[in-house]
């Protein structure tokens, strides 16, 4: 949905996002991650991806099976970021008349079996051709009480799913012509969307959520902004993955897809340790909420400068 | 959705439909325009559609804000095909970095006013970066009593909305590097999705329904195979749009989005009469359903000899 890596922050972002609200129904909050909208009795999420060859991903890089399956998992990602549960999955996918069914076939596997994981189904798409591998995926899911990014409040923790840095570090060593680390080239080609953590999140009081899509600054950034706080990030806090080459990629690295999190004070290291238990993820703290605005980094205590940007988030 | 002209019919069509059946829950019969699912206490109607620059349409034949909407009428005709009520639409658009925010937007409202038409609103999208224009359209109904291609019956007569073979007629000018007739070229740049149409003849015992988006033949074609009869067309009937330049056009041109429709031998003339006055479009008879399989065209009460392929939907 909007919000993705390629338009960035700044102007255009802002602008094109206001001509959806406009066109809408005001269904979610201004840029988070899933429209929320109630059709009928129902309460749904519903989001949409657009990877496009070259500009998402390139053909060399992944089987087609894992193209299938980021794609899926990247979009039901969006609805682990507002605690939805997935039911269903439509999956456009435009391919060339070099790629035969097969391979078309595999695509669709793959995004089968990344929905499979999260008890999603795929209900259909579209298949056209395209001189470009295009995969658009539309999910839908249920929610009863979607958490937004905009809940967080001054005295909040910020925690952070998983860890981080490795997918930098998968992208890099292919643009580099080499064959990455294995593990790093799994948490690329195959995200675990973190539904069910989400919601066990959820029950237990987090009061803003939000996908690592754009970077963890980034996508801070942006809660920061909906919550209309300030966040501060504790770079030696932050988890870094151990398929990571530069420690910065787990501060900065987009399409992680892991989840950052605020959370009050009562959630403690008990709680966090039964996230890693029933998991088996490492959930850390990594900052806290502040009154005021924008994202602070410190480094041994001291406020590093963020690139340009970073701090024009709202 | 699956059955998309650039796939047409054949082995790999069918193959790749019986994927994405292996993968989903069976929501929808094999091949059907939308998925229809259960979602907690709803039934939902859903549908994609890809349409892709050189693929599906080219930039300069129409304004971004024609190709916004002829994309959107596009996807909601799949939910007028199964007779439901559109809710909301989510637009994916990726666009070159050539085109300004303001025609992207442009995009956008089209998409706003074709959902428009139909009281259907946008709920959301996404907006990446591509080469080509890639526009991918998911749209949400609700639908209690489906009419599905499957239950045209011997007895039943074949109907059709509107006027058919203009937008044939506006592809072939810009082919030709002409300007379309003007209403040749509204019929190709501004679709009207039938949802108020399929509505009322689902109300009046409609027993199958598709819409034109192969041509009348081919589509035709499909509702024959779904319900296992054959269904016979009278060409003399088939009503030609004034600004169409070819009768034979109005037989085999697609993306036309009328519907075609059968209805028991009770549906007569006052009954198309007043579908006519009700809606300002013509309704006509243009053929029958009977015991067998497969599609006759009949000139003069004599079968046509009719391209390799017609008849080999099954």
């Amino acid at each position: 949905m909007i919000g993705h890596t390629e338009l960035g922050p700044g102007g255009e972002f802002d602008r094109i996002r206001a001509i959806l609200e406009r066109l809408g129904s005001r269904a979610a909050p201004s840029g988070d991650d899933c429209a929320v909208v109630t059709v009928g009795a129902e309460r749904l999420a519903l989001s949409t991806d657009l990877a496009i060859e070259g500009t998402h991903f390139r053909v060399g890089w992944l089987t087609p099976g894992e193209i299938g399956w980021r794609a899926a998992a990247a979009a039901l990602s969006d609805l682990a970021a507002v605690a939805a549960t997935p039911v269903g999955v439509l999956a456009s996918v435009g391919a060339s008349r070099e790629w035969p069914e097969a391979i078309v076939a595999d695509v669709m596997a793959g995004v089968g079996a990344a929905a499979a994981t999260v008890d999603a189904v795929v209900w259909g798409g579209d298949l056209v051709r395209s001189d470009r591998l295009v995969i658009d995926m539309a999910v839908v899911g249920r929610v009863d009480s979607p958490v937004w990014r905009r809940g967080a409040t001054p005295g909040d923790a910020l925690w952070v799913t998983g860890a981080l840095g490795a997918v930098a570090a998968a992208v890099r060593a292919w643009e580099d012509g080499r064959e990455p680390d294995r593990q790093a080239r799994e948490r690329f080609a195959r995200p675990a969307p973190r539904v069910s953590e989400a919601r066990w999140l959820a029950e237990r009081g987090a009061t803003a959520l939000i996908d690592v899509s754009d970077g963890l600054l980034g996508d801070v950034g942006h809660l920061a902004a909906a919550s209309q706080v300030r966040c501060v990030i504790e770079s030696e806090r932050v988890p870094v993955h151990v398929a990571a080459d530069r420690p910065d990629d787990a501060v900065v690295g987009g399409e992680e897809y892991e989840l950052v999190v605020s959370l009050p004070s009562t959630f403690g290291r008990d709680e966090a340790s039964q996230f890693s238990q029933r998991f088996g993820l490492p959930f850390t703290r990594v900052g806290s909420v502040e009154e005021g605005a924008g994202v602070i980094l410190l480094e041994q205590g001291r406020p590093v400068e963020l690139p340009a940007g970073f701090l024009q988030f709202d």
